[in-house]
């Protein structure tokens, strides 16, 4: 466990992930750019032709438990991999009413009903992802999650995101924006 | 549940609450000073006079359950209450092995076995409580715990926090300081 990073997803001229497509899900829209940049820590001032800057922290697992970890440590793969030459940037907003569920409440709907995390398991280790926390920094989303994974996994993606958007607990996202990106291989 | 609010606590020379007491529980210690203030939202350029900063932010709850925020929201009372001149302000880290911690097991040692939200419940309504989360902006302490009580409180405040530090949650406690302070009467 290693403490909280704050992570900046800013919209540029020239960062390194080229943004193929910016796609909004439900809600208001961002802006297209061409590219993107990713900070880790303290992000640097604005700089020209910088365009919109999202912002969160990793942070503890919120919802996942003992069995659900250590199943996850097993194939669970970190991102940076020489391969993983795509990555989709999805930041969501959920509604008033997921935030005033009680946490067994909110629990029950990700996993028990929604299988969230048993979800996610199955595209393991083709797909590595990492979640930001933004609404406890006053952000307009609640959510902005990385995931990166090889072009040959991109159809299996497809297939992660289509499961989750049919989710009883997707019912409760009023904001999404879907952005796909690309890198040249190292 | 309104939205996360960033409060930064500062210690100065002219803030409104006056510290009386700041005594180290556990770990590094925090330089003394005469007073307090509280900011809430973004927190002003510093003043001359004044020393540390604390920041955290409101959130939502990480381990109540539904019966329990019921019995909370039925019984607890605001911040500012004309009669609640007493303060405390708690900073608290806890240790690498707790975050490690799933959270079915936090939520088993904070409640089932520590008693956490039910011995602060027979508390209410005399003390008002309102938690900062501060690990995750990347500060040296984890929870920033505010509490507002009326003098007549008193000896019941301590029995609370003596009860508290008396539970096995509190052997993940691996700094914490405890500032006592109180303002005048409106």
């Amino acid at each position: 466990m290693t403490r909280p990073v704050l992570v900046t997803f800013e919209a540029s001229d020239a960062g390194s992930w080229k943004i193929e497509r910016l796609d909004t899900v439900v809600g208001d829209p961002l802006p297209r750019a061409p590219r993107l940049q990713v900070f880790e820590g303290r992000s640097p001032d604005r700089r020209p032709g910088s365009g919109w800057r999202l912002s969160g922290f990793t942070s503890n697992e919120r919802y996942v438990e003992r069995p659900e970890r250590d199943a996850l440590v097993r194939v669970q793969q970190p991102l940076g991999r020489a391969d993983a030459t795509c990555a989709a940037l999805i930041p969501i907003r959920k509604t008033e009413a997921w935030w005033e569920l009680t946490q067994d409440e909110r629990r029950s709907i990700l996993e028990r009903r929604s299988h969230h995390i048993a979800i996610g398991l199955e595209y393991l280790p083709a797909v590595a992802r990492r979640l930001h926390h933004a609404r406890d920094l006053g952000q307009d989303f609640d959510f902005l999650t990385w995931f990166e994974y090889a072009p040959a996994a991109s159809d299996s993606f497809e297939s992660l995101v289509a499961r989750l958007r049919s989710t009883e607990e997707w019912s409760y996202v009023e904001r999404e924006v879907d952005i796909r990106l690309t890198r040249n291989p190292e």
